[in-house]
C-alpha cells in the first residue's frame, strides 16, 4: 500500500493528513494556521511541526498542498495571495522539500481543484471521463477534471468562473469582478448583498432562502434570478468542456431543494447539445486535504 | 521515420493525406465528396479509393479522420450530422479499419477539433502546453488542447462556444443558437445578417468591414460590438480554462486589423487573471487533414 500526505492549508486552520492509495484517511492532524503571521512562522512553527508528526513521513510517496488561491503550477506559487499574508510567490513547496534529508516531492495546487479532484476520484465524480466541479459558497469557483488530472491553467486561474457575465446591466460590485457575473450575483456573499437590500443590514442569504420558502415573492424572484445565472453558468461551462458530470459543493448548494430544479431547467435550455450533463451533489467531507494527497499520486500534472 | 494518414472529410470535399512525424505531408489526395449520396456509396466510392492510392499505408502507424461535426469519441460516431448527409451515428471509422487486413487503427474527431490540434503542435501554439483555437468563420467554434491531447467532451460538444450568451435582450435567430450567443451576434453569418439590416438583400459581411473602413458609423458600431462581444467569449474561455495563447482562425479573423486591438482589449476588460494569454492568428494552411493525421500520433485520446 501506498501512502500520500495532504495538507489543506486555509485562513483559518492547517489541517494535515496520511492518505493511502485508496483514499483512506490514516492520520488527520488540525491546527490553528495564524494566517495572520506571515508564512515563515507558519512553516516553521505550525507546518513542518505538524508534518514532524506524520508517521513514517520518510514512506510516504509525497505531499500535496492545497492553498485558498490561484496557482502558477509551473513555479509551484501563488501569483497573488488574499486569504493567506505574503504568501505572494512564496516558496513553500520548495521549503518543505528542502527541510527532509530524504527525496519527498511536493506540489502545490488551489483548494477549489483540489476539492475537485477527490470528488472526481472517490466522490460523486467517480468512474467519470471529464468532471466539472464546481462550488457555490461565499464565492464561486469552478476546476475540470479529465481523466484524474486537473486542469489548472497558465497561472491557475482556470475554474475562476465567478467572474463569468451571467447577466447585463447589473451594477459593479467588487473591484475583482465583472458586473453581472455569476459571483457578483449568485454567490453567498451577492446573495446577502440582496437579503440586505430587502431585509434591513441584519439579514443574511440564508433569510432569502427562509422568506422564500414562506412565499415572499421578492425573495423567490432573487432565488429563480439565481437558478437561471446558475443555469446559465453551467451551461456556458457546458459549452466549453461537456462534462459528464457536474459536481456542485459549497454552503448554497446545501438549500438545493429550492433552487435546482430551476438550475437544471436553466442549464438545459442554454445548453447546445444531444446529451445534458448529470449534475450532482459533492459527496466527501474534507476533499480539499484529501484531494492534495491525491495530487501526489497524479504526479501534480495538469 | 513514423508516417500517420489524414482524412478531412468536409461537405463538399474529402482531402486524405500522408504524414510524416514533423507534420510535413508526403501525399496530398482531394476528391469532391458528393456529400449528397449518402454514407455508403462516399465510404465505397471515394474515400476507399483514394485510402487505396496512398503510398504504403500498411506502414502507416493509423487513419484519422476530422469530421465536420461534434463527435462521440467514446464509440466513434457522429451522434447528429447537419453537414453530411445521414452520417448520424454512421460507423465509418469502424468500416474502415475492417477493411484493411493488417491492423490499422482509425481515429475520429471533429475538424475544427483537429485544426486546433494541428495549430497547438505544429502551428501558433507550438510549444505551449495549454492552447485554446477558436474559428471564427461562418461559424464559431473552439477547442481545448493541453498537452497536446484534445478535449472532445462526453459527446463531442466541448468548443461549440458559439452558443455561448455574449450579449442579453437580442432576438434569438436560430433554432439551435441562443439569443444572443457569439455566434448569432458575431459569426459571419450573424454578421452577414447585420449587413443586409442596413443595406439590403446582396449586402455581405465583407461590405460591413469595407463601410466601417470608410467611416460609415453604423458599421462601425456594429464592428465594435462584435469586437466587444468576441472579447467577452475570449475572457469566458480564459476563465474556464485559463490558457496559454488563444489562436484564431476562420474568414472573419483575417479582418483583423479593423477589429482585433479592440477584441484583446475587452478581453483583457473582462478576464480576472493576472496573466493574459497571447492572442495570435492561426499559421497553418491545412490544419485540418494536418490535425487528423496528428490525432493518431496522439492514440486519438482525450
Amino acid at each position: 500500500m501506498k501512502y500520500y500526505v495532504g495538507i489543506d492549508l486555509g485562513g483559518t486552520n492547517v489541517r494535515v493528513a496520511k492518505v493511502d492509495e485508496e483514499g483512506n484517511i490514516i492520520q488527520d492532524i488540525i491546527e490553528r494556521s495564524h494566517g495572520s503571521t506571515g508564512p515563515k512562522e507558519l512553516v516553521r512553527d505550525t507546518i513542518f511541526s505538524m508534518l514532524d508528526r506524520i508517521e513514517k513521513l520518510e514512506e510516504c510517496e509525497g505531499i500535496g498542498i492545497a492553498v485558498p488561491g490561484p496557482v502558477d503550477i509551473y513555479n509551484r506559487v501563488m501569483p497573488i495571495s488574499n486569504n493567506l499574508k505574503d504568501f505572494e510567490d512564496y516558496p513553500l513547496a520548495g521549503l518543505i522539500e528542502k527541510r527532509y534529508k530524504y527525496k519527498i516531492p511536493v506540489y502545490i495546487e488551489n483548494d477549489a481543484n483540489m476539492a475537485g479532484l477527490a470528488e472526481a476520484l472517490l466522490g460523486a465524480g467517480k468512474g467519470k471521463p471529464i468532471v466539472y466541479y464546481l462550488t457555490h459558497s461565499t464565492g464561486i469557483g469552478g476546476a475540470l477534471i479529465v481523466n484524474g488530472k486537473v486542469l489548472s491553467g497558465q497561472m491557475g486561474f482556470a475554474g475562476e468562473v465567478g467572474n463569468i457575465i451571467v447577466r447585463d446591466n447589473c451594477p459593479k460590485h467588487s473591484k475583482y469582478l465583472n458586473a453581472g457575473s455569476a459571483e457578483s450575483e449568485s454567490s453567498g456573499t451577492g446573495l446577502g448583498r440582496k437579503a440586505k437590500e430587502l431585509y434591513g443590514e441584519d439579514a443574511t442569504s440564508k433569510m432569502l432562502f427562509d422568506k422564500a420558502k414562506e412565499g415572499d415573492e421578492k425573495a423567490i424572484t432573487i432565488i429563480d434570478e439565481m437558478a437561471d445565472n446558475m443555469g446559465r453558468l453551467l451551461a456556458t461551462i457546458g459549452q466549453v468542456v461537456d462534462p459528464h458530470i457536474f459536481v456542485l459543493g459549497g454552503g448554497v448548494s446545501e438549500s438545493s431543494e429550492l433552487f435546482w430544479p430551476k438550475m437544471i431547467e436553466n442549464y438545459h435550455k442554454y445548453f447546445n447539445g444531444i446529451k445534458y450533463a448529470d449534475v450532482a451533489k459533492a459527496q466527501l467531507k474534507e476533499p480539499g486535504v484529501l484531494g492534495a494527497a491525491l495530487l501526489v499520486k497524479e504526479n501534480g500534472k495538469v
